[in-house]
């Protein structure tokens, strides 16, 4: 921690949240699942989901972008398809709810998914399938953002940062868990390092004209870069499609930030899908959740990490010790809490 | 055309193709399912799943990797679930045996797996993904193949090549399909490259110390590099995840190639889910089908390529003109035809 950090413990950051997010008209159940999502993520260290989100969130609602006091309604579709509306609210209550007779859906069916329509959308989609896998289910997320990217051999932003994630159980510790930006990094990546006034890598971003840039002001009014080429940008097409017509809901590009600087509604939708291995396996499963250690234990064995093992380790950490942010942050929080 | 290739009508590379298979054991039915996906790839121009994969079944079925003869087995697992055992045939067969009842299931429940198990796997993904696109579906593939892939961070093998494979029906054109390998490349790039005597890019492969290289030969006895960094890598995993352990099958380095250069069944699984999207749109399928068209305009206006866009030319180049091949696959086939 240095002099631009204040340490708070989950239990003052948990109240913050709340506050900031009830005094600027969210409803108590909105605020509690936006809480939860944001405070994860600051336990485990993902900065640019954690509380920094909340200024988001918070000025979002000022620019009618979100309705804060939504109540999210189910859409039984198929027996393996069931729909919430988040009916302009946040996604986030949107999942809570209707995630147990998602479960249900998955545990009779053996595959099911969840559309997650016409949501403000801000968050990591990790939270939501290791949520998913505690309950022994194998899930999968994606969600399309605003056109911040562009498709591979293009020049202007066409597609999402259009995260991916992932989750596995695992019998004896946390899910094996992936979640990441089909960009080659997360647009809140570039965001934190304009407010830290540091440039970025090359490879990243493309400016205004289609040229590669490390200015990230000249990369936010430009276009992101896909990762990993043509396949990163063919996987972020998938994501745009399955979250987006496969589910009734918007692509990247009908969406627009509610920022002020442009028209059109932040809504767009989530796709997830859940599978229970029961269904696959029936008295197999152990066995075969014993197989997949092989795996990890191979990889985690020549050196090399599991994608969700860094967080699990801040996780500890924070549960211990509190959360640190930066003190701008924190009086950013405290104006939006005790407007004057 | 050069002067160390030939030109095949597609009828009688077909024909070849078959008494290729036929002469060396394989039933009516098996020869057939593997020279429809091996002509597919060929007319496609896609030569790493061309007719030089003939080659591989004939290695394969000396050494006793593969059951020429076998008749694949259907088990219903659950409403959504449906495993076909390949008794350790081809896959090919195998998926086309269980592709009309997982349509249905994917008809009847709007999203189903299709675990095909205890397979010979050598082929494209895209022939499959595509079939059921044709059928209106959304279908995603993916298989383990043996391991040749280091993980991100690592330094050997342990992971296979792992493609993943996309399909979206569009109303007015062939369907939009993606498969890539989840390595840098396809592990047949290469072999090609091997047999032709070229060297391979750098940052395809790592040799057998971990160092990298440029020798094919060093990079088949190394390992290959996933694509994209830590985040093909993570794709990989649960390409292995998904296709192995949760379908009751091996993962990657739990198979080794039927080459004589090592023991163990060439055999493992293939994960395919296919949704509907009538299930999740009901009347509105057509108008979303449309919205997704926006999204590809918007990726071929900016002058970049769909996935499949070359694919498409080259099948219509082939359905005129027929197929080339190097002369020196055809002599080789033409010997296992007419064994002396």
């Amino acid at each position: 921690m240095n002099d631009h950090q204040t340490r708070l413990s989950l239990e003052d950051a948990w109240t913050l949240s709340i506050d900031v997010l009830e005094q600027n008209g969210f409803s108590q159940d909105q605020a509690a699942a936006i809480a939860r999502s944001v405070m994860a993520a600051q336990r485990d260290e993902c900065h640019s989901h954690g509380m920094y989100r909340l200024l988001d969130c918070v000025r979002t609602v000022r620019y009618g972008g979100v309705e804060p006091r939504a109540v999210p309604e189910i859409h039984e579709k198929a027996p393996g398809v069931i729909s919430v509306d988040a009916r302009g609210g946040c996604s986030l209550l949107a999942f809570e709810t209707a995630r147990e007779p998602f479960i249900e859906k998955a545990r009779a069916t053996g595959v099911a998914v969840l559309a997650v329509k016409n949501a403000f959308h801000f968050s990591a989609l990790w939270p939501e399938v290791e949520s998913l896998a505690n309950q022994g289910l194998v899930a999968l997320a994606m969600t399309p953002s605003h056109a911040y990217v562009a498709p591979a051999g293009g020049h202007s932003p066409l597609l999402g940062t259009n995260p991916i994630a992932f989750a596995w159980p695992r019998p004896e510790s946390e899910p094996f868990v992936f979640d990441f930006a089909t960009s080659v990094v997360a647009r809140g990546e570039v965001e934190l390092h304009r407010r830290a006034g540091e440039s970025i890598p090359e490879g990243w971003a493309l400016d205004e004209t289609g040229q590669p840039t490390t200015d990230p002001s000249a990369a936010l009014a430009g276009a992101l870069l896909p990762f990993g080429g043509h396949k990163g940008a063919a996987l972020s097409i998938m994501i745009e499609l399955l979250a987006g017509p496969l589910i009734g809901d918007r692509l990247g590009h009908q969406t627009r930030p509610a920022d002020g600087s442009d028209e059109g509604a932040p809504q767009h939708g989530e796709f997830i899908l859940a599978m229970d291995p029961h269904a696959f396996l029936g008295t197999g499963v152990a066995t075969r959740l014993q197989q997949a250690e092989a795996l990890f234990e191979g990889i985690t064995a020549q050196g090399a990490r599991l994608p969700s093992q860094r967080r699990y380790g801040a996780r500890k950490r924070s549960q211990a010790e509190g959360v640190i942010i930066p003190q701008k942050l924190h009086d950013e929080l405290v104006k939006l809490r005790d407007p004057s």
